[in-house]
């Protein structure tokens, strides 16, 4: 019998490497927006297993399919902390997903979220509908470089949540002691600063530095995980910075109405995400 | 200018396919092993994030790397349990991690070790050789059908593990409620069956299957949780099975004398790896 061709469905696939030995891999239906903006690369791409997902400079941000836990972690843990939190900044964070969680808080006066791309909070606005808030009211979008903010502003804040992309590129001085001093400078008493911090698997010295960085600027910086599959080895770091200790879960009133509409969160869950294995409280030295 | 051949390092990639549209990749330093054993298809290959790494039929069973999280959680759990363990069963755990996680315990009397691939005991014990563990005095290994085991053994247990590969394959019998119903009667009183559970995020079906089959069988069953960043998802589910409730952290003075040298396991992690996310609740309607 001669040689045949074989036919099958085409198989476009896109691989983040998280090192350059190991990556994660989805089977590509389309590419919806490609562009490159004045600060990065950003790609929209609408995928089989995880619906669209935003890649920034070829690092996947969100999945329609799993950004809830990134969301909702990084904004009803610090929420449920026992403070009386009404004024609250948000550093990038330019899909939104942040801004939704927060507005569901009806004790939270005010919001401002400063976003340096432009870009970002556009095609989110379009292209990741269930993800993006349209500011309202009670709610402030700045297009503009939150490092200058951060260093400028007059106000103060009781909540700060930095939602940065990772510590290379545009985001990069999100990450230094400076930018941390600076943050601590505009919080109210009791404040705190809340970001996501990378996988402790995978950078487990970048994680180090972050909260060596922290623990120089706070008295009390208390990491926290989550499950986030899409994220370089599913473990995901985040952090609460305040000058007393937050890690436990404390009844917030206006939380009540939506607590059981979340779909990872719960008090359980925040408790339990502040236990480490041993291998990461090595690495803070815990 | 002419166009030139542009010249790099040899890079050769496995890729895992958890569906046929989301994977994970590694670069392949070198093929250590390859063989069509008796039941399936073992590779062990060295890869050069993860060191060594074990397939069967093309799936990571473990890594060099981390091992650890898998063979602590799934040992050391059961063991804090308060219960009286002497007499322990393990099926499957050809590479003897549970094995050498059990042999801690100064207060267990007799372990059981049923594995039906004895390629996969032969290849740990020559190249996996910081998982594998020798059976000494007090452990029996056994080349045998674990299924047949548990069904014609007059023997009773404290505990049994199943240390399975996945529901398809040689392994495929280790998930029927036949199979179930036979370890709960080789269980003694407040008896546990420990097992892992597959991935919540990207085959919740299956492990809402199995977890459906398990109460029918037994009146506890409580799921527990860790992070392998090599198993799909990373979120990886374990069940303890029993007749009276055990998801608190009780000491064991056996361990005390090794808990601070484990990597992963401890008394907050125990606790904490029994908080569900609200969509793993809700798969198991809890």
């Amino acid at each position: 019998m001669d040689e045949q061709l074989t036919t099958s469905k085409t198989n476009i696939w896109y691989t983040e490497y998280h090192t350059n030995s190991t990556g994660i891999t989805f089977r590509v239906k389309d590419i919806l927006h490609r562009e490159d903006t004045k600060y990065q690369e950003l790609v929209i791409m609408d995928t089989f297993d995880y619906g669209k997902v935003m890649l920034l400079d070829g690092l996947v941000m969100l999945t329609d399919r799993d950004e809830f836990v990134y969301h909702e972690m990084i904004t009803h843990v610090p929420m449920h902390t026992g403070r009386n939190i009404k004024k609250v900044l948000i550093i990038g964070g330019g899909d939104c997903g942040t801004l939704r969680e927060l507005q569901k808080y009806s004790s939270i006066e005010s919001i401002i979220m400063v976003e340096i791309d432009g870009s970002v909070v556009e095609q989110s606005r379009i292209l990741f509908p269930n993800v993006f808030a349209e500011p309202d009211k009670k709610s402030k979008l700045l297009i503009d470089d939150g490092i200058k903010f951060v260093a400028e502003t007059s106000e103060k804040f009781d909540l700060i949540i930095i939602d940065s992309t990772d510590p290379i590129g545009p985001a990069e001085g999100l990450f230094s002691e400076m930018f941390y001093t600076n943050c601590r400078k505009i919080l109210n008493k009791d404040g705190i600063l809340a970001l996501q911090a990378e996988s402790p698997y995978i950078f487990p010295k970048t994680v180090e530095n972050i909260y060596k960085r922290l623990s120089s600027v706070f008295n009390h910086v208390n990491p926290y995980l989550a499950y986030i599959p899409t994220y370089p080895s599913g473990m995901w770091q985040f952090l609460l910075c305040s000058d007393s200790d937050m890690h436990e879960y404390r009844q917030n009133n206006a939380s009540a109405g939506f607590m059981k509409s979340m779909k990872y969160y719960n008090p359980d869950v925040h408790n339990a995400a502040f236990a480490l294995p041993n291998f990461v409280k090595d690495i803070y030295g815990l």
